[in-house]
């Protein structure tokens, strides 16, 4: 019996969509795994998204699924794991040739989770060196001359092409929110602590933080109940509730987003405004004008304190841009990480009490489109300051350039009320493709 | 040339107190140190504060030290080192047998702070076991069978019982606010990230904080001075500037108190009022009712991650007290962790927004004075949602009671604003004092 009404490059689909297809029939898993992999195979020579891919196991498992009844949240659904994030079945080398066919012997936390709710392990997708910034060989779909970002490069090019639905990252400078933004996807960092970290190798403990990449924002709906949190209400058809009041945040870098991006944000704000949307906006107090650099410091500081084996055993397997962060940790002193620290206790106060008068900052997610070259994955200038706060981040594709390269907003929301900003953004996202 | 107007008694000064009088020639380091080991060899049978006593070293040190001009906040001034954190000269056994004779091979990095800024280490003080609440064998110097509190349990003792100037604590739960209001001293435990952890053995990372005791509020900033901050001016002399507003805050676990502190409350309240204080009173939004399960929660999920070479290794070494702990970390899951994270970033935003409104929280340290036997080491009911939100916390001595047990309150500042909440503490410790 032929199935009737399929539905067209599923590969392609949202994760809520393809949920969608499934449960009227249109879709199983099997077919959504097998149209995931022949892509794979077709793009994997271009894109290499893809350090290890999970052929047999994923195909068997989607077969098993489609065989029981669709109760967890991504049920059927296919995920890319970054390779910073162990796994029981797949090797982890978190970027580095010091660690090539590791076998943690376990799935890091978050994994167990995604499993458990139904998801499909497809593969481990290519990270930077320690998810610090030498690259892996992955290109950016929409111009494979182009870095897609990084540190979780293969994460954030894998679900851009159509090549799995799904895609973890972890973020401690600008690892999930830039790529999603120089791939043309939704990326979500939650609120620091929102996600466990087990069995992912820290760069920085303060600041590495869970991430996912998508299609849809309703998406990380689907993945955040798989984490324990209760379904947003009415989030997969048209949003509802009062437009979200919005402030516009240039911050204090302005001056490095490029023509393009300041033209982008023009455009942005008349059509959310026009949409219905309030929009201030917020001048960053001259405090937050620190962080970038406070946040370098201590990711600069932890990786020096973490990295202690790696660089007494196996210094020359270090790339020389790792080594050189790890140097300039030893000479970061306490006075000046207690001091960073403090700073962004501070700002977190004072961004708490702005929130009391906006629901979202719409602010830049990159300085532009990805950079031409593969040697540099992009500069997280917009994204530092945010990670080291802690407050959940959202990208949110918004159109191309010139050269048909994508470009996006950042979204960023109160500590902590990462359900109530994901509802906002869906009214964004759907604001901004009208 | 024997030394005029030697001050008598000098290890019961505060630190500030013994810096002014070194400062102005009635006294030296290295009588001050003699006087801390003549005391130790006199009550170390009965109060059993420390694990070791770095005598040779520390005289010899403070020789040193009083031929060089007194320019660092510390300097000649005698430390107790709480003995889970590792020192390169002593032994630290982490409170437990398995680390009997352990030898890490260098300062802790709060260490390190102290001794460059002349702080003179002591020696190292009774922990519980691994910073939990199995107790060593430290007694309450104000009533010998009552114990000192826990786990910084000999850090207090000494201090109170004028066996060394200041001593370092770590709190987790309560760890260093509940033993210095049991054992009638001052105590400190700064914003969450306020110093650095290196070197100290993680019970839970999250909550882990470091901290200290003292004889008065304005060792504190001495303390501070040490790890990179800037002097909080006027402190020495008389508090000036404004009374602080004060919140009376009874907590939503208010019941636990006993009658005895109830009326303490009581008193205190009018007593800051008469001084000049503004007193309102804080009403806990209800939430906050789950900060203390969602600590524990934390505290038992971190250990059980944590201590997994010992429980591998060395079970029988572990105490069964502590053993229930990781099995009962073992038991609790994701959803659990990260709910308990995400309650907490919800109430940190709350309280920041009150204490718009104030400067202070006032609020019980412990439920009394310190309970007879030495086989528990109180209850920190009062202290773990503090922990958990991060924000800065000082334990005061306020009187006695019928047993001749100290009392004590404990304040609570706003996050990151460690230097302002000494101050206004300050006027708090002057104002109960007259």
């Amino acid at each position: 019996m032929t199935k009737p009404h399929l539905t067209p490059d599923p590969h392609f689909l949202s994760a809520t969509a393809a949920r969608a297809a499934m449960d009227s029939g249109r879709l199983d898993s099997e077919t959504l795994l097998k149209a995931c992999l022949t892509r794979i195979s077709l793009r994997q020579p271009a894109v290499q998204a893809w350090e290890a891919v999970e052929r047999q196991d994923s195909v068997q498992r989607a077969m098993a699924l489609d065989k029981i009844a669709r109760q967890s949240p991504l049920h059927g659904i296919p995920v890319g794991v970054k390779d910073l994030i162990e796994t029981a079945a797949l090797t982890t080398s978190y970027g580095s040739p010091i660690y090539r066919g590791h076998k943690p012997g376990k799935d890091a936390a978050c994994v167990k989770a995604l499993v458990a709710n139904g998801a499909i392990v497809l593969g481990k997708t290519v990270t930077t060196e320690f998810a610090y910034f030498t690259p892996g060989p992955t290109t950016n779909p929409h111009g494979l001359d182009h870095t897609p970002g990084g540190s979780s490069s293969g994460s954030a090019a894998a679900v851009a092409d159509g090549q799995v639905s799904i895609a973890i990252g972890t973020q401690t400078a600008g690892s999930v929110i830039r790529p999603a933004a120089f791939c043309g996807i939704v990326g979500y960092k939650g609120t620091s602590g929102w996600a466990p970290m087990d069995g992912i190798k820290p760069l920085s403990p303060t600041l590495d933080t869970l991430g996912f990449f998508a299609r849809a924002v309703a998406d990380l709906d689907l993945i955040r109940r798989a984490f324990g949190n209760k379904p947003i209400a009415g989030l997969a058809e048209a949003p509802s509730g009062p437009p979200p009041r919005i402030a516009f945040c240039r911050t204090a870098w302005w001056d490095r987003a490029d023509e393009d991006t300041k033209r982008l944000f023009e455009r942005v704000v008349v059509k959310l405004s026009k949409e219905g949307a309030r929009i201030g906006q917020y001048d960053m107090p001259p405090e937050f004008e620190g962080l970038n650099d406070a946040q370098l410091a201590i990711m600069t500081k932890e990786a020096a304190r973490g990295f202690v084996e790696e660089r007494k055993f196996h210094a020359e397997k270090l790339s020389p841009q790792f080594r050189e962060l790890l140097e300039k940790g030893d000479a970061i002193g306490i006075r000046e990480e207690t001091a960073a620290k403090a700073l962004a206790t501070k700002c977190r106060n004072l961004l708490s009490h702005a929130f009391r008068d906006f629901d979202l900052l719409l602010t830049p997610a990159a300085p532009g489109a990805a950079p031409k070259g593969l040697e540099r994955t992009g500069d997280p200038v917009f994204n530092r300051a945010w990670t080291l706060l802690g407050n959940p981040c959202i990208a949110l594709p918004a159109g191309k350039n010139a050269d048909g390269l994508p470009l996006a907003v950042q979204l960023v929301g109160p500590s902590g009320e990462d359900a109530e900003m994901i509802r906002h953004a869906a009214w964004v996202e759907a604001a901004l493709r009208d």
